[in-house]
Parts: structure tokens; sequence; C-alpha cells
């Protein structure tokens, strides 16, 4: 599918509702479930997605279309949630993303970008030339990626109590290996 | 984690919303996109739930309950959806679906089931044998499976939009083979 700037806000004006459906008043024994050492509870991904909201999407378009040269994007800190949201309850993230969510696609729309916009260059610290147009889309996919964790990581937490299911259930076997 | 029916049906009864969220209005673009021939699209998903609720889920809790011998469950049909919901609207299985887990969940409550009962046996036909708390529990993680097949399914259609994001969104190179 071609990038759409205008489905593409749509798809992410989903995810703060998608996610409080999935996880307001879910209980710790949910939220802060995880696959194991090093990878991130429903919790951690709701402060993960906060993070982006604040030092990744939208900065990094700001960059783009400020013409900055070389137009190269500050590295990302996949952790800074960690100690930024210690103490937090889950309702106050999830109420968090959504304003910062809501204000930066008021934003994104208010640029009323042009074909000629979404070509424009940017420079990813490892990734080298991009486009704003596939840092639009990344953020899209980076969004649903991360919804895809957050339910697995879930489902996880049931692998036992299935019992003889597991093969019908290909969740409980997936990213065995973390990937992400 | 322990089998909990009531933290079961609290996550079941997310599921309706969650989808909405996702796919409520989100064009046929997105809903009808799969993963390539025989996959469930997102609008498959759907149907594919209603499938659930109507022949697979409750209806095995009840042969289970109703103690009959041998406790042998009905195959389950994987395609019964696709003729059942030809000619139907997305918004129309999101409300269907919702109507029907509502009420089985209800039904799941009704029963005030002790743990004695969700030890009782099952037979499934390849299976074997199964306990009400298996059945129950996969329900559970069935659902979030196919809400992680949904986000990955519209991730993939970004697949060349992201350009070289690719390496670091692996929800786009989840189940390159398919695995249900």
């Amino acid at each position: 599918m071609e990038f759409d700037v205008v489905h593409a806000a749509d798809i992410l004006g989903r995810t703060p509702a998608t996610l409080s459906a999935l996880l307001l008043d879910v209980g710790d024994n949910w939220a802060r479930a995880t696959e194991g050492a090093d990878t991130f509870s429903p919790f951690d991904v709701v402060g993960h997605l906060i993070d982006g909201e604040e030092t990744d999407w939208i900065p990094r378009a700001r960059i783009i279309l400020a013409g900055r040269r070389p137009p190269r994007f500050e590295p990302y800190d996949r952790f800074r949630h960690r100690s930024r949201n210690a103490g937090r309850t889950l309702g106050s993230l999830l109420e968090e993303f959504r304003g910062l969510r809501d204000a930066n696609l008021q934003l994104l729309r208010s640029w009323d970008l042009t074909p000629g916009d979404l070509e424009l260059p940017g420079e990813h610290p490892s990734l080298g030339p991009v486009t704003l147009a596939q840092l639009l889309a990344a953020w899209v996919v980076h969004d649903l990626g991360h919804i895809a964790q957050t339910v697995r990581v879930m489902a996880k937490q049931y692998h036992a109590a299935v019992g003889p299911w597991v093969p019908y259930l290909p969740v409980l076997t997936d990213h065995e290996v973390p990937r992400s």
C-alpha cells in the first residue's frame, strides 16, 4: 500500500483508545508481565510510546521540515521511560499518551504536507538517508508492532494454562528469542 | 500465571472494544488486506471470532458441563465465516461480535464456576483430553493472538513505505510463513 498521510494519521489516532481498551485497570499481573529479562511489559510499551511522542517521530519530522543541513536525527533512547515513569500508574500513562498523541496529530495535520514535503530528506543516525514519508510510515508500523507486542506478552502469561492447545496458538511461540 | 476465570472474563470482555478502536470505519484497504494467499484479513479475523462465539468456546464448555460421555467436541470450521459473511460490512460484524461476546460472558459468569468445575474433562477432536480451565484459557489466548494478527497484517501494508526502517520493525517480518 502506498503511504498516505491522511490514512496514517487515522491509524495513529486509534492507538490510545486501542491500548486503553486492552489495558485500563487490567491489574499489575497483566500490565507488568514480560516475555523474560530485558523485554517490555505492557506498562513499558505505553512508556516507550510516550517517549516516541516526546523525542522521536515529531521531533524528527521537525528536523526534516526545518531543512537543517545535514538533517540528522538525535539518537533515540529506548529505555528513557524506565526512570521517567518509576512510580507512575498505568492509567496515568495511558492518559498522558492520549494527550501527547492528540497534540502531535493536530500538529501533523496542521502542516498539510504536500507530496513534495513527504520526499524531503532526513538522516537517521544508523539507517542513513530516509524521507519524511518513510519516517511517518515507520511511526504507524511502530505503533502496530507495539500493540502486537502488548497482546503477545499478555497471551504468554497463559502459556502453561492452555495445556495441550499450545500448537494451535502460535502467538505463544512468537518471539521466543526477543526481536526488539 | 495461574488461570483465573474472573481475570479471563475481564480480558475476553475487552476484545470487542479493542477491535472496534482499531478497525471501525478504517476503510477496505486496511480491513481487507492480508499477509498473502490463504491468510486472514482483519475482516476475516472478526468473522472468525464470531464463529468462535457461535460454534467453539461456549458450545464446548457446555459439552464439558453437561457431563456427556465421552465429552467430545465438534470439530471447528476455521473457514465458516467466508460464506457466512459475504456481503457484510465490517461495522456490522464488529457490532455482532460485541453482542455475541457480551451474551457469552454473561452466561460464563452466571455459571459461577468452582475450582472443581474448572478441572472437568473435555475431549478435543485432535488434541485429546483437556480441562474446562484449559479451554477457557485457550479462548483468552486465541483472542489475543488474533488481535496480534490484525495489527501485524495492517503493519505489513506499509512494509515498502518504511524504506530502510524494516530491520527496526520486527512486526514486518513476523510470520513470513503463515503459522495459523
